[in-house]
């Protein structure tokens, strides 16, 4: 059983507010232009709420290296433009995968999904647009005190947690497990998890969840510091806290689809078992799902220990580990 | 009618070494990972040949600026990621745009498009990850010589030539006006082509094809240059010429489904006059068109005249000029 976590740390005093500020960037860097149309669907996806928990990961993270450096530049002024970056692609994520070719999915938080609304095609082009919007926005808008390469870093480690060795790569192993995509050529080594035994199935899970979910979310935690200018110390516990946060938001998410309810999940429940999916459930079942979810909540805290920061400067980070474990949706 | 050509540059002495280093670059930037059904889908198409026109120009832009500034880094080497990049993100645009939800084309160059070899889930995945790629290798492979805010500008501009004010607009407007999408809001602005009176019909094709071919054909010749730091007034002449050349390159297109065959053209002639579709020769004829081309190229020509540069060092961007317009496939 995992014990309840007592935080003196308020986390939505923390994160209303940053929030507001993360909604109105948003707005901002979407504001409709020509083809009009193209715009409404980027924005219909991409300001239709959500928790912004990639964009408050990364703004925490660069408010926790500011703590050492008052002055000059705020960390929400510096990372904005990342934080909102991270918005769009998670946003763009969805829009692809609810597609007919992959999971042709009518319903994302309650609402029509994008090419329900607006067609294939257009859904299929705002996901390409949000994809280099991110890129743009993160290029353009990132104030110029930030150190110049220090932004390059940031900009082309974004493209790789997207691309193929981290979130699409995730996708198409994902999409190869679940059987959607086949490999074309015979003897390729990837296969659907059916023909796995079951350690290389907990292992094939588990580099699915690292690249699918987690490589953003690492890069969430890597990239605030980084655009902080913060130590290699502080970038290396960083990074490893975000890909510890990434597993523990998964394997949450998976034991939501078994225990959550459809109103505060948004979507039904126990869709992912019916399915037959290959979940940390499946293999773990329940209560080896919630041990390694406690195992990982100490092993994030100790990593944010590790960082060279004082607690107080981690303290909303300790607050969105919790959330991410212990939340209800 | 159009004088032939008389060419003291020979443009295939200047292409086939060149042609024969974006191919290699391209292997080594695409080389097989994890996971590997991934990389092959996005190597197919990449890899499949094409006249890698835009990575000419980005090359030749930069080799002009060269001229003027002997001595370190080649200019072959400063400008090559940018060069690899656009190949990427225009073998992302015919992925995409071969989906059964857009063009749904079972062919392209003579070889079954990428959705009917991988599936369309794994075509769109191959699409996204191409997008990312080409930004990453951008910022990682472009030489620390070369300035890091002219970087910074290069992959920022590259975004917006892409995105939404650039090529993936363009297929929208273009999307809109074939009627592919609907848009949503009853009193939007744009309509159909149909609904156009012929004046605004031509000047929706020329902002269509501004935007869905000529944005990288301009961001190839400017980043060419800009990588090299050239000047303002170099800068703005060759985005005026990429301008010029793309609208010759889609105007000779247009001319060349009314009158190339198909062992040279690699596709079926006629296909767009067939389908009615909105082109620069169903608005202006054969001969009208045959006129425009002759007016961009002295245009093009012009505008190279003015960037500053001695004609021999633009000789390159010429004969690229006078391919774009002269060519049968």
């Amino acid at each position: 059983m995992v014990a309840t976590p007592v935080l003196n740390f308020e986390l939505d005093a923390y994160a209303t507010p940053r929030r507001q500020l993360i909604e109105q960037s948003l707005e901002q860097y979407t504001a409709i232009c020509d083809p009009e149309s193209l715009w409404q669907a980027m924005r219909y996806s991409l300001l239709s709420g959500g928790k912004r928990f990639r964009a408050l990961l990364c703004l925490a993270s660069a408010e926790a290296v500011e703590a050492l450096k008052p002055g000059g530049l705020t960390a929400v002024e510096a990372a904005m433009p990342c934080a909102c970056a991270l918005e769009m692609i998670h946003a763009m994520s969805l829009i692809h995968d609810d597609l007919p070719c992959m999971d042709n999915d009518d319903f994302r938080r309650g609402k029509p999904t994008n090419h329900k609304v607006f067609g294939e095609a257009m859904a299929l082009l705002a996901g390409d647009a949000l994809l280099v919007l991110a890129t743009e926005v993160l290029l353009r808008k990132t104030p110029p005190q930030v150190d110049r390469q220090c932004l390059i870093d940031v900009a082309a480690e974004l493209a790789r947690a997207t691309g193929p060795e981290g979130m699409v790569g995730g996708q198409v192993s994902d999409s190869i497990a679940t059987g959607l995509v086949k490999t074309v050529e015979a003897g390729n080594q990837e296969e659907a998890a059916g023909g796995h035994p079951p350690v290389q199935t907990a292992q094939l899970l588990e580099s699915i969840h690292k690249r699918k979910t987690g490589a953003l979310l690492r890069f969430a935690t890597w990239s605030g510091a980084r655009l902080m200018q913060a130590n290699e110390d502080t970038l290396s516990a960083f990074a490893s806290f975000g890909e510890v946060l990434g597993l523990a938001f998964q394997i949450a998410d998976d034991l939501l689809d078994l225990t959550g309810d459809l109103q505060s999940l948004g979507k039904t429940p126990g869709k992912d078992q019916a399915a037959g999916k290959l979940t940390w459930v499946s293999i773990y079942g329940e209560e080896g799902s919630r041990r390694a979810l406690a195992d990982l909540e100490s092993k994030g805290k100790a990593l944010l220990s590790e960082s060279g920061l004082p607690d107080s400067s981690t303290a909303a980070l300790r607050g969105l580990l919790s959330f991410a474990i212990h939340r209800r949706s």
